[in-house]
Formats: structure tokens, sequence, C-alpha cells
């Protein structure tokens, strides 16, 4: 079940990155690695941060056709994505949540502190986009104004507070990726944001 | 051979870093290091995805030679290169040729799958003028306008398939390289782009 | 001692990125990760070339814990940082002499030749502020009018000809930092800047 819904957030980053692309006027080629980029730049960075390599999608080619699929998808119903446009956003948040954990997970696994673990979940699930952004030359849209990485973070915190609870590892999983989920969408749905602060 | 078209598909690379952060009105230091990024840039991201470190250019002192010296040729006689464009095109292109095939023989090295193997191969091809585009605060121009990759994943193609049939090792290499070499003069010469898709 | 310089020059970068974010309207995420990047991201880049992972910070939470509390100072004394700009600037430079020397020392432990051991330092001192700008979506400073680099090169230039005196290694390493940090205040004092190459 982890596998699928990995499976449904490559689609939505991976669609998400060809709607950027095609906005930046980018030709075939360009669409194609915005896309790819999008959808495995942070469990690409995490792997690398950890040492864990060759890195996650090149020893499993499924992401690759996936990816790829997507992509031709995205290229041909461009002008009908907008009637996707929800499911989108629902794969992309479930998507979110789950590369938090996994991030958590691998973590953990490295034997590394809570706090660096969320920071990695939150990277892995956050840092697609990050490059995305950069290689269409905009400043990261969210270190601007998404709510983003703070749900990935508010996740990563549940998930050690109760991991010290007597309740299932499997259970406080869910949790953590349904407070993910349920952040991002309640934060979109009443545009709540981070403050900003202007320089005086 | 091979390591005689290496250091040339090198200086090429590192002249054109120049030519860009010259233009571009970097300090002497920022220049050296552009053109250093784009000669090693593409080998360094193969070594980091699939752990060969530390990467290669960092245990093989020539190269750093051979990058500083193009370099400081290419600031003296900046006024004079335009003489030499069809020199340096072809060594860039042989370049991508040799450092497509390198990528993909380290990828199966790693037991890597054949697509994997490709998309390293145009990683170490080109993703040094991809950073080198995005250090200079451009949108990479490989996204663009250019057949580069292609010729690189075409290469790359040609590569496996003969690489089934009974022709040996060594001939098959030389022709997947040519493959990437012809291609990419052809699309120079005929100005052949990918499409690109604008939004609607 | 070492130790608590490096804590110095932590606070000095991160504060520097917290700057530097605010300045480019970002939300409190960005502020904190840009602060983030900034104080790790050299270290980061020399372990992950030198396959040191996981990356130091992850393995010393003290450096997370460091970066949030300058940030947090800097948000909230942003308006009066200005009276703290000359120790600001003493804490950056005394921790880019010493990034640069640890930097030097990782690439002889990892037997790298001494050039590639000064490119390594440099790195390690100058990288992190190069992340920062791609992120603020600007041309690294240090391309453009900093002597920044060049101070540290100078700094590991003496490194390796005094390490083959009979002089104690301790001493060369603390001669070397000085350089650096000498270098970058007459420098900054004097306005002295690499000469850039307008194309002709």
């Amino acid at each position: 079940m982890f596998y699928t819904i990995d499976i449904l957030g490559t689609i939505a980053f991976a669609i998400s990155g060809v709607l950027v692309a095609i906005h930046k006027k980018m030709d075939l080629f360009g669409i194609l690695i915005i896309a790819f980029v999008t959808a495995v730049g942070g469990g690409t960075l995490r792997d690398l941060l950890i040492g864990n390599t060759p890195v996650g999608w090149m020893q499993d080619i499924t992401f690759t056709y996936v990816i790829l699929a997507s992509a031709i998808f995205a290229i041909l119903f461009r002008s009908k994505i907008n009637y996707l446009r929800t499911s989108l956003f629902l794969f992309d948040t479930i998507g979110i949540g789950l590369y938090t954990l996994i991030g958590i997970e691998k973590g953990i696994n490295a034997g590394l502190h809570p706090i660096i673990c969320i920071a990695l979940g939150t990277m892995t699930a956050s840092f697609g986009g990050v490059i995305r952004d950069i290689l269409c030359n905009e400043i990261p849209v969210i270190f601007r104004k998404e709510i983003y990485a703070t749900a990935c973070i508010l996740g990563g915190i549940t998930y050690f507070l109760l991991s010290k609870s007597p309740i299932e590892n499997n259970i406080v999983f869910i949790i953590a990726g349904v407070v993910v989920i349920v952040t991002r969408i309640l934060a979109v749905k009443f545009k709540i944001a981070l403050p900003t602060i202007y320089k005086e």
C-alpha cells in the first residue's frame, strides 16, 4: 500500500513539474527533466546526505517509467489538466505525507537524532519542488508562501512524540501522515501562511 | 586514446565556461570556478549518484591543470577566440560523445538498468553546462533550444541495441560515440530543435 | 578551542543568511532554511565530494541548535543588527579561516593532492554563501566582487608551504588561518578586488 501511495505521489510531482516547465516555454527534453527532477529530487538529496548510493530511483526502474508516462500524459492533456486539479492536489498532499515519513524512517535507520530525521523527512518531501524552481530560475515557492514544509515538520514531531507512547508503530505512522495531510489541506483551504518579515 | 579525447573535451568545456563567465562580468575567481564547474560538473554528479567518492577529478590532478591552463588561455585570447569556434565546437561535441559513453560504462559497472545507464551518460555529458547556467542565473540552455541531450540519448540507445549483437564491444563503443557526434553536428547544421510546447 | 571558533563561524554564517532572506521577503521557513544552508552548505558539499556520509551536521545536533538560535536572534533584533556588523564580520572572517583549514585537513586525511585539498578548503568556506545566493536567485556574490575565496586559497598555499618546514603542525595551522583572516580584512579595508574582464 505504501508503494502505491509512493507511485501516486510520484505521478503528482511529475505532473506539477511538467506544468511549470511548459509555462517556462521549455522544449520536450527540458519538460521531461523538470518532471523527473521534481519527482525524485527530494529522495535523491536524502540518499546523498546519508550516503545511500546508488540513490533510490536508480535501483528501481518503475519510477522512471511512471514519471515518463505521467509527463507524456500531462503534455498531451495539458489543456484539460485543470479538471484534474483537485485530484492532483490530493495526490501531491498524500505524497508529501508519505515522503516525509519515508525520510524520517531512513534517518532513524541511519541512527540520526530525531530533529535531523524530521529535517530529512521534510527535505524528501519538499526538495524536488525546490530544484524544480531553481532550474526554472525562480525563487523556490516554498520559501515564499507555502505552508508545505511546516506540515511536514508537524507530522514529524507527531511521529516522534507518539513513538514513545505504547501505540503500535504502524498506527503512529498513519497518524503522523494524516497530520501532514490535514495541516496542508487546512492551510490551503483557509489560506493560512507563515508570516513574512520585511526589512525595516 | 580515450584519455586524450577526455582531455580535449575538458578543454572545450572549460573554455565554454570562461566565455559565459566573462559575458556575465564575473571576476577572475568567478571565471575560474565557472570553467571548472562546466568541465567537471557532469562527472561529479554522476560519481555522487552512484557513490563513487572521492569524485573523479579529485583523484587525478591532471584535470585541474588542464582546466586552469585552458581558462588562462581563454582569458588571454578572449578577443581572438572566435577564430577557434569551429575547433571548440568539435572538441565539445567529441567530448559529449565520450562523456556519454563513460557515464554509461560506469552505470553498467554499478549494475544499473540500461535506461538508468543512459540517463547517467546524458547527465555526465550535459550537467556541467546546466550548473554553469544556474550559477550564472540563466535558465539552462539545454532545457530551451539545444538538441544536446537528445544526441546523448540516441547514442546510449545505439550502444545498448548493438551490445546485444555479436559486434565487438570496442566497435560498439565507437559507433555509439559517432551517433552522438553526428546527431549533434547535423542538428546544429540544419538548426533542428525539439518542439516547444506553449501553455494554451 | 577550534570547536568554539567553529560555532562562532556558524553563528555568523547563519545570521548572514537570515539578513539576505529577510531582504528577499521570504517567509519564516524560508529564512530558517537559508540560515541553515548558509551555515552548513560548504561542509555538506565537502563531505559529499569525499564520501564522508552521513554528512557532518547530521551527526552533531549542536550545529542545528546554534543555527536555530542564531536565526531567531537575528529575526528578533533585525533592526539593531547593524550595531553588530563589525562583530559579525569578525566572526565570519575567523569562520572562513577555520573552515578553510578544516577542509584542507579532511582532504589530507582522504589522501588527496595538495591543490585538491586547497580547493576543498575553499569550498568548505565559501560554498554556503554560493548556495544562499542561488536559492535567493542572485549571481553568487563571491563570483562578482569579493576577495573571499582568494583569501582561502592564500591560506591554503601557506599551509602546504610551511608544512614541509620544521615548524610544528599546530603552529602552521594557526599561521595559515591568520593569513586567511588578515588577507580578508585588508581586502575589505582597502577595497581590493580581483579584476573583472569585460567581453570586448
